[in-house]
């Protein structure tokens, strides 16, 4: 993965930092997700994020995370540690770091009671830990769990101490710091626009597009290779107006974004699959639908990978009629109809193959379309004629049966995420 | 999620920091991957993480993480912004915070001058800055990029600047950075046992194991649930001696963490299913490759998680037959041998139809047991009887014929994936 940045606005007053609190997130099997979640929200509201910290569970080291963060940032939005238990130090933390104290809210415990009445549960003494509010500050309702969110305001810094369970801490966000932050950005907005790439490198991408950029010295523009493809982010603030609050999760408009994107479109023609955002997956069922033809896939190494991604999209039974794991070559013949003779002489892995696995799961299904992918996942089976990696991909309609092949690099789960994206490019481009 | 550490050990010396570099990754679509890989190596040599910090291209924010995260830990480990664009601004930055000047390296230039003219590309002058070295700094070559990496002693603090891709970061680190720590922390490492638990509330684990934890204050407990399972895993600080840098990836013995975690699997039975950190689909295969059956499945709301999940394991071919994808009733009906009459009868997502899609697919594949999965994933397709989230799973073995049915939370795609893992988790409590 490669990125630039040029041209970001950073002088906006509306500065922001995300501080994830847990000792299991500085552990090697988890990572801090909310804050991804709360960065888009925060752009969306006005508010650009300037740094995200993750802290133990340690008081003082929360505190002192708070301190230097209110030093830089107006907001400070805390995740984490405000659970029953005595590693919850949160509010005690950033009590301290404001010199403030807490005490134990009448309001908060009453409703945690009715609470844990409600469930059937008693209510143990530790969770009345959960009812200590700092002084000054307001209580934001949680109703998916017991603990509640805090907002204080401390000369002209604003904090949020939101729960770490990820479908509290967005419920939370939305009902109670979202309007706050809104009004006070005014109608700052981040306006976006994002082009998914493929099928051209990142640096060749770059050459051809820096010319065009550096046109637009206001516009932030953020490339960004993953494993599947190559994303261009265009972005900048703008003042949505007095109305801007309202508008939920809508990008904002911006000529000049939507000038660039298309000169950005004219310079690299098909090579872009998605202006707003959209997956490989909704582009291929789009064009699917919009041509009025069914789908059907044999999938030998990826196993169900293919079929996966394309019904991750709600609707997509309007058009995928469904498809053959054929792990074996037993499954290849009986199920997808492959001649046993192309077996021995081709082997499971070949062109031959994939052609006969695309018409014959076509048939089977009786669908307009059979695609297939047959290849050598590892990290055994490999050989100097076939290596790890080698991969083919069948496409059949009827009247035209194609098959492409490449060598995959990366481990078992690469080649065989990588052989399903590649699957579906090139059914859109087939389908184009 | 809910998670509790307790009695973790924090005394060391060998306390380090992770500071991931890039606006990137400040924004809502990415996150710091990097420091997961980090944070495991890092504990394997040794060396406890007590913060993460995410911080933008500019070169005083930088600077500032640097200066305030070598206050606080013997080691801070970079990663980003070593690339050859104006963005890339780790080297300046760490050189500011020490106080030093860089220079070019002749060596270095020499080095990349030689990749480009490798790979039949001109070096451009932008290139140049990758040689840039931090005055007393050893150069960490990487193998896999243009960006090398760096080293730095200052004092007693220790500082590691590494390439922001993932590929060219691990190489590095392995090559560059881990043999230095694993010397520095002596025989110091992170004894770890993990439990995989299923089919348990996090509530009811807590309340069996807590009076089971509480007998081993030295032993540090992470509980925590994920939407697949419970994580329970026990660590404890070891002296693994002289020796102990040569032992790759292993984990060092502790007595008391097996005996603790023998006493936790005497407590769950065989709610407990993996202590090896294997993953249920590893556990499956095993199961299966113990008992020599074979196994396809049928896929209808999933639509190839299950198979994609079952192959991922390295050598799955040995008891996975394969699969039909039966999105459609038509599927159903002419790939699973599912009858119209029971179509019509009890609908698609019904017990019924899940036991002979199970009998049925057994049969298409010749395998000795077959797995079906059907339900409403949603959003739409849910009525009063059959809401969104309703999934039947069925089991078929050539005697007997079982289903279930359970009605899932969460959006589609997290009804599909639960789908997935409970076919997988209810299959091994089949083959147990």
């Amino acid at each position: 993965m490669g990125t630039g940045i040029t041209g970001m606005d950073g002088t906006g007053a509306a500065v922001a930092e995300i501080v994830a609190v847990g000792s299991e997130l500085l552990t090697p099997g988890h990572i801090d997700t909310n804050s991804l979640y709360l960065t888009g929200r925060l752009n969306d509201a006005g508010w650009e994020v300037h740094r995200k910290t993750v802290v133990g569970d340690g008081l003082e080291d929360i505190a002192e995370a708070v301190r230097t963060a209110l030093g830089r940032s107006r907001l400070v939005v805390l995740s984490g540690g405000l659970g029953p238990t005595e590693d919850d130090r949160t509010r005690a933390a950033v009590a301290r770091a404001l010199g403030r104290t807490t005490s134990r809210s009448g309001d908060v415990l009453d409703r945690l009671r009715r609470r844990f009445a409600e469930r059937g549960f008693p209510m143990t003494p530790i969770n009345e830990r959960q009812a200590e509010v700092i002084d000054g500050a307001e209580v934001l309702d949680n109703p998916h769990g017991t603990a509640p969110g805090q907002w204080l305001e401390d000369g002209d810094r604003l904090l949020a101490l939101l729960p770490g369970p990820p479908r509290e801490l967005r419920q939370v966000f939305e009902d109670g710091v979202l309007p706050r932050l809104r009004r006070l950005a005014g109608g700052r907005r981040l306006a976006v626009r994002t082009l998914h790439v493929t099928g051209v490198s990142e640096s060749e991408l770059d050459a051809r597009l820096a010319p065009v950029y550096t046109s637009y010295p206001g516009v932030g523009t953020t490339v960004l290779a993953g494993m599947r493809h190559i994303s261009v982010k265009l972005s900048r603030w703008v003042d949505a107006g007095a109305g801007g609050d309202s508008v939920e999760g809508a990008t904002p408009a911006a000529p000049d974004l939507d000038e660039l994107s298309a000169r950005i479109q004219a310079e690299m023609g098909d090579a872009i699959f998605s202006t707003a955002g959209e997956t490989m997956e909704e582009v291929v069922g789009r064009l699917l639908r919009e041509s009025g033809k069914t789908l059907a896939v044999a999938e030998s190494c990826t196993s169900g990978l293919l079929g996966a991604s394309i019904t991750r999209v709600p609707g997509s039974s309007d058009y995928f009629r469904g498809g053959i794991l054929c792990y074996s070559d037993e499954a290849k013949m009986r199920l997808c109809g492959v001649a046993p003779e192309t077996l021995a002489a081709h082997g499971a892995v070949s062109a031959e193959t994939a052609r006969e696995l695309a018409r014959g799961v076509r048939t089977a299904l009786g669908s307009d379309i059979g695609v297939s992918i047959t290849g050598i996942a590892g990290p055994g089976g490999g050989t100097d004629a076939k290596p790890v990696g080698l991969v083919y991909i069948g496409i059949a309609d009827g009247e035209r049966t194609l098959s492409r092949h490449r060598v995959m690099p990366g481990d078992r789960e690469s080649v065989r995420e990588r052989s399903a994206y590649l699957a579906l490019s090139w059914l859109r481009r087939f389908l184009l």
